[in-house]
């Protein structure tokens, strides 16, 4: 919908505050991921000119497949720059817009930067949210990629039919647990795992898996042998490395892969699978994704997914960690999974909440 | 076509030859198969009863594939039992016939043993061959399962596009030696590796690959940085191991890993894959497949590819060992590579030859 230009003129009332805090990217990361390959800084908020928007931004998104970047060498998209705010979604609010598409106070979604101002040059994917959706934070994570990423993976690829066996390894996670809900609504029996006690429970019991265990109390195959003793037709593979090899060990005829992400695998671990040639006795199909290849259709799918959560299909935790300067150590936490459900970083005021 | 039953009474004046050899699993190989896993024997040659058909077996397949159905322990389908002849595809004469719709004199093929002749209880699977389409061995070669498999892992899993590359293992093969033809008649490029400089050569000079190398002779990731400098699009994978590890680290966006068969794993190899979590990053889909799975429309497919063959898109070489006595060797053999084409074994005179 087009709005008059009169709207969009920087209103003299709005002042936009200062200071402006950027989350930037000190070093690449050997191994694990420490708090001094980051450092903050503080530089003026800047002042947008002829057809751009200005966004205050208010959650930070935490995820997995950005360890993958903060390196120099080849990745599936180019490495973070040094020295440099992390690009990363972020929701915000428009606080000025020299753009006819966009007025102050409308609250967005896009690939933005962990700082608390953004200057959007180029609005073509800067997109509105509907705040009757649910939750504003809802639209970088179970309304947005996160939650995308789970249907794509779990129905798309997965296929996930009635009656079928399926895990979800990282199941607490921002996509693990949609991925297990969605396969759950779809008739399956949903086997997940996680790495404690409160997200087992978790999973369990808000989210409605049918059986959960830890990894790190138990051996994955001895768990699965327990827990799928028929075997596994979907595995939704968030983890790579031990709980792969595990499951491969362990598929039904013509069971399906969908690889979304190898977080064991992101600080340079390189467990070598050894149960890959049981993919042609069980004629299997593992195929890896990203989502941004699956983007053709957003428009119809936060509405849709919404619907789900209206339904009680798909239940949603975003883990929120407030205050921008706690950024690295939110990111870090994640990684080491300290997260239950999609973690995000509150920059600044919700004015939703 | 039903024929008129006057014609399948057994014809006195066809005295069925004996002895009937037969070639045995002595034992389940531990590792590499050795000649003392098989034994022979001699036993009468069986009579038909009411529905029956006797044939006289010509030409024994030896495949991959039957390496795996030589334990006791799990594999896509049951073991081969012991003190029994091997069960194998076969192509045949009918010397004895109480079925209508077979007579005397039919060349036919079906899954039958190593023997040298095999009482066919059930006729259901019993395929009649039809020689005009070339020499009738192979109807268990190119016109039969093998080639039947080269079609679908190339073009209904691997996909081969026109410009793309392809990277085809064990070339001068059953299987890879017409998956790599099919992929050159669709416009790729077909880089392949195989054992020997004879295979090279001859897939070079007689299959029109557009490059070979031997495993034997370089490293498999040198070879392919130096064939397929910008990586791979689709490999055709019929030996797993450090082949398709090399392969998994050189993969192209959106790349497709047929997976046909794992033979440098059949004898205990345990290799395990590094490069899988490279998959996310490329998008990439591998996907085991059983040739049983794909049968539904096979009635079509021996014209259609000896069409091919007609129009030299597909040239093909059976490796004839003659002798049913040398079964075993002529297996073995081929587990270690040494046939040029496919491996069969003649048990007995081909009247079209």
């Amino acid at each position: 919908m087009a709005i008059p230009s009169s709207f969009c003129k920087r209103p003299e009332s709005n002042p936009v505050p200062t200071p402006n805090t950027q989350v930037c990217l000190a070093s690449y990361p050997k191994g694990a991921v420490r708090p001094d390959n980051f450092f903050l800084r503080q530089v003026d908020v800047p002042t947008p000119g002829p057809g751009e928007v200005l966004v205050r931004n208010i959650y930070l998104s935490c995820d997995p497949y950005m360890r993958g970047r903060m390196s120099g060498g080849a990745g599936y998209a180019a490495g973070f720059a040094l020295d440099q705010p992390i690009p990363a979604r972020v929701v915000g609010e428009v606080v000025d817009s020299r753009q006819a598409d966009f007025s102050v106070g409308d609250l967005v979604w896009d690939f933005l930067r962990w700082e608390n101002y953004t200057l959007v040059r180029d609005v073509s994917n800067l997109r509105k949210i509907d705040p009757a959706l649910g939750p504003i934070s809802h639209a970088i994570s179970v309304l947005g990629m996160p939650g995308k990423t789970a249907e794509v993976g779990m129905l798309e690829i997965g296929k996930v039919q009635r009656g079928e066996t399926v895990f979800v390894s990282a199941a607490s996670g921002a996509v693990g647990s949609v991925a297990g809900q969605l396969a759950r609504a779809a008739g399956a029996r949903v086997v997940g795992s996680a790495g404690s006690a409160d997200k087992v429970a978790h999973c369990l019991e808000k989210l409605g898996f049918d059986a959960m265990f830890s990894y790190r109390e138990e051996p994955v195959g001895i768990a699965l042998d327990k827990l799928c003793p028929d075997g596994i037709d979907v595995y939704f593979d968030n983890v790579g490395g031990e709980t792969l090899d595990a499951v491969l060990a362990r598929l039904k005829p013509f069971a399906r892969i969908p690889v979304c992400g190898m977080i064991s695998q992101y600080d340079g671990g390189t467990y070598a699978l050894r149960n890959v040639g049981n993919m042609v006795a069980r004629r299997a199909t593992m195929r890896g994704f990203i989502i941004y290849d699956h983007m053709q259709d957003f428009a119809a799918f936060p509405a849709r997914m919404a619907d789900r959560m209206r339904r009680s299909e798909v239940r949603y935790f975003d883990d929120i960690v407030e205050g921008i300067e706690h950024t690295p150590e939110a990111f870090i936490g994640m990684l080491k999974g300290n997260n239950i459900g999609k973690r995000l970083v509150c920059a600044g005021d919700d004015p939703t909440r």
